[in-house]
């Protein structure tokens, strides 16, 4: 029998915990297809970022697929609501950047696609330590979400693939998940995680996910590549 | 304290199933908000008959989600691959006009606006019976999802809130849902099933979802009001 290629699917954001899971995958030896979401982000950079990480990391196909999460709202990135600044990172709050349901929205539409690919490995960024308190971003969640997708799909009660959920950054902090991303060459300097950017792309520098990214660079001892505005 | 409506967020699709759902959560006093999706499908004769069902409802919000899942494709009702007709109902295996992951897409964006809503109960018009063996319309699916939701979320997780999956007509017959739904004074002339309607909205009376239709109007002693093909 022909051995086939093992394919994932990885959900990228464009972001610094994404690309480095994509280059995760790509070191574990699938064939990668990546998928990002348009969900009425206020700005497109993020997409950008996806688009260039993508390509610096030669998927095999980038899906990035519409959805319209303005039409829920509820969430300082999909409403007009004031992104915070300076918050706290000691904070145990979910903050209003958290958008309700996403990552379970964006696994469903990477759980068909892996479904039509044939791929049994779906591949996500998420985080339990560096979290923000998202609720979706924790290990009991994504196992309960891994049982699911294996009784939701045809591939897993027809053909009895095992779906599996891979979050290779869950118990790493962000210093590690850095120092891990440059020892597989991941080029920093396409991401992209600021939630407030400027018009031209300039990451504020203050909201949660600079502040966790600025920390991590400085705990993993390597500058930060992108532009802050000043 | 005052005493706050109780809501749900209902799957709406315009067919005979969820119309009776809608029916059925009236029924039970909840504040209706239905969801539904333009997903490419090759027909908007669907979303028409959500609107119409809507309407004769009373919902409190309609809001229809648009989704690209012709990017993943893999279903005759995403893809440009024909939709069968005339197979037996007694075929058990799960047929081209399964659309990978739908279920769980779908019932991810509702969780996100009921979570958004403050909705407890998200209601489904699954059906364990004649189900044309899909996998993600058995019980063990909602339970595992019902289960993951309550994971996922702030509210689920925060507020301690916990979501049910409604799903009333599990275990019905279609004859079943058709004399409950007239029962609760459904209007079926305004629902549409067929998977491949002429341009003008006819039902084609052979494709599976015609099918299952047909036998159960038939079955219920009612003659079906919309009009098919001739």
């Amino acid at each position: 029998m022909e051995k086939r290629e093992k394919r994932a699917v990885v959900l990228l954001s464009g972001g610094l915990d994404s690309a480095t899971v994509l280059a995760i995958a790509r070191h574990q030896g699938y064939q990668l297809y990546a998928i990002s979401f348009e969900y009425g982000q206020r700005h497109d950079i993020e997409l950008q970022a996806a688009h260039r990480v993508a390509h610096s990391m030669q998927v095999k196909e980038h899906a990035v697929i519409a959805i319209d999460l303005r039409r829920i709202g509820g969430s300082a990135l999909t409403a007009d609501i004031e992104v915070p600044k300076d918050r706290p990172l000691t904070e145990t709050s979910i903050p209003i950047t958290y958008v309700p349901a996403r990552n379970t929205i964006f696994l469903s539409f990477a759980l068909g696609w892996a479904e039509v690919l044939g791929a049994a490995d779906i591949f996500i960024g998420v985080n339990a330590l560096d979290y923000s308190g998202y609720p979706d971003c924790r290990p009991e969640y994504i196992a309960a979400y891994e049982k699911m997708a294996n009784l939701a799909t045809s591939l897993g009660v027809e053909d009895r693939v095992q779906f599996r959920i891979q979050t290779p950054l869950i118990y790493l902090t962000k210093a590690e998940i850095i120092k891990k991303g440059i020892e597989l060459g991941v080029d920093y300097s396409l991401t992209h995680s600021c939630y407030d950017p400027t018009p031209d792309g300039l990451a504020c520098g203050h909201c949660d996910s600079c502040q966790l990214r600025l920390k991590g660079f400085a705990e993993a001892g390597f500058p930060d590549p992108v532009a802050y505005k000043k």
